[in-house]
């Protein structure tokens, strides 16, 4: 069995490294002739992240078979860290070790761990919204909402998103217009309004967003959020979030 | 009743609270039509900070009576600090909730808490010396002197500043001359001999130092320290500071 | 008997005293004709330190006996930081005092201990291997190495240097050949293989790191390490540490 998947830089890695490590401790790869992916929930399932990386995203990729293999985050994360980013990565397999080798002359070996091979069904809703707007402006926005409240509340209509949330010290709105540069894309089938836990969603704008230079949010009244990452040179980054159950 | 006051950037606010901050949890201002003023004392009663924005100071002022307002330092400064230094900031009263707007599209609503209404009355005394220096020079002398002593000593005579501090390790010396660049000016009625504690100096220069290009400082021997912070496109804060108490 | 030593700059002092502060909490230095110097293990007597800075290097140097001087290196420390780098430098002794004159119109004294006058003998080894590289691919090296161990094994062979290190999670393999620019100077009497603790050998790296351009290594196979920082404008900081004692 062969598996080698080099790409020319770090930051793909790194992307999705942060972004795992924002919902689960360990992760479950799986690497086919097409490419590698992963897909997992945060222990209490409000959350999914669901990564597909095709082998054309890839410098060279190599994969004869289908290969799950299980690393623990925090471990693969320090050593990916260890890159510039400019240095290419490789990875494969050598017994029964992970072995990465970065730029030209540093070479880890990392243990694996027992997979976890559960498979998590997307959640498949039509989607009545869907906006795009840059990462810097929606980490901007979620920061705004968070000194004051704990999720956040997207409302839209045909011309317009707002952004609002409420505690104990106050409130805010954000409203974005549609004519307005910040927000690339508005299509609004049925007006809707989704509340969504900022606990969730802060970490993963945060680890993804640099690397990803806009995102595209969709979501119905009271029905799950799904926010699409696009990173430079690499498929994409899909991330589910649950709205908010009001007790 | 009509409050509603703009300035044209987020410096001044960031400023002014972040000076409020090194002193109260909870603060008390007062808008009358002349502008927005504070006044207030830390809980030992050592230092006191007044403070006096005059409505020319501001893009738009409008005030028709007289307002007190009280607000939690901590949660007013979460929301200005969400504001660019080129945001707009305009705040006003509408129902029992501080509106807070920031830029073209954020807004805020804040809660208020009940303003405790005591006058604090400033000391009256004649200072028989005045130094100005760069409040980046100021910041600089209290962190030399901070690494052996807690109290800062001023000894001014026609010609010179010293700066010194003394504790267990050891201690400093700084001397500047009237002709120094460093010490734009001294004027000394008689030679006057002050010690200060860094305790509440540094926290309140850090806070406005950046703010405020220049400072004054006035006394008299063993009386206290009064200091000027002078912010652009803003009225003054005065922050007074009592003697040590030689025990 | 007269002593006082200047630096035209702040660096030196820095670089010393962070090398120092690396294994001892106080420390004796020893000031005669010919400069000043220092020699000291850590409270383990893992690694030691000795510094030679002879009279050449300073700005202006007196020294008419043999003076030794206790201080404890957090309390000079926090002087010696509080100058910019262009900054003269005078120590001298007045009284029972160090006086340090920092650039034009700071005066620090400061307290001394007493000094612990034990003579700490250089362990004398051949060394079969040298290596020359720059401090920060050497700074790099170890924090490539740390992600996965605690110590770092050197292996050397003529035209290669191998940094290696294995711990619970995985292992790690950099590899410099002799012709790359990185390495600038390698020469094996005997191939060599050692194994240092990366606690000692990290601090001191990024200690010295950034005041010293380039490095020297040396070590026989299974005894201690020598490292030589050369510090521009002043002698030289050697650094020994014992090998690892396999269990």
């Amino acid at each position: 069995m062969v598996f080698s998947a080099k790409t020319s830089g770090s930051d793909e890695w790194k992307a999705i490294l942060s972004a795992i490590s924002t919902l689960v401790e360990e992760a479950t790869f799986e690497a086919t002739a097409e490419g590698i992916s992963f897909r997992g929930m945060d222990p209490s399932h409000v959350a999914l992240i669901d990564i597909s990386w095709p082998n054309s995203a890839f410098e060279k990729y190599e994969c004869d078979g289908d290969i799950k293999f299980g690393v623990r985050i925090d471990e693969f994360s320090k050593l990916i860290k260890r890159a510039d980013k400019t240095d290419s990565i490789t990875i494969s397999i050598v017994d029964t070790l992970l072995e990465i080798i970065i730029g030209k002359n540093k070479q880890y070996k990392m243990r694996l761990i027992e997979s976890s091979a559960t498979d998590t069904p997307l959640p498949k809703i039509p989607y009545d919204t869907k906006i795009s707007l840059g990462s810097t402006l929606f980490d901007k926005i979620l920061g705004d909402v968070q000194v004051v409240s704990d999720y956040l509340t997207i409302k839209t209509t045909q011309d317009k998103a707002e952004f609002s949330g409420k505690g104990d010290s106050g409130e805010v709105l954000i409203s974005l217009q549609k004519q307005q540069d910040e927000l690339s894309e508005i299509s609004v089938k049925e007006e809707s309004t989704g509340t969504y836990s900022l606990e969730y969603l802060n970490p993963i704008v945060k680890a993804v967003g640099t690397a990803s230079g806009s995102i595209v949010c969709e979501y119905s009244s009271a029905k799950p959020l799904r926010i699409e990452f696009k990173v430079a040179n690499m498929g994409r980054i899909h991330f589910y979030l649950a709205p908010r159950v009001e007790s």
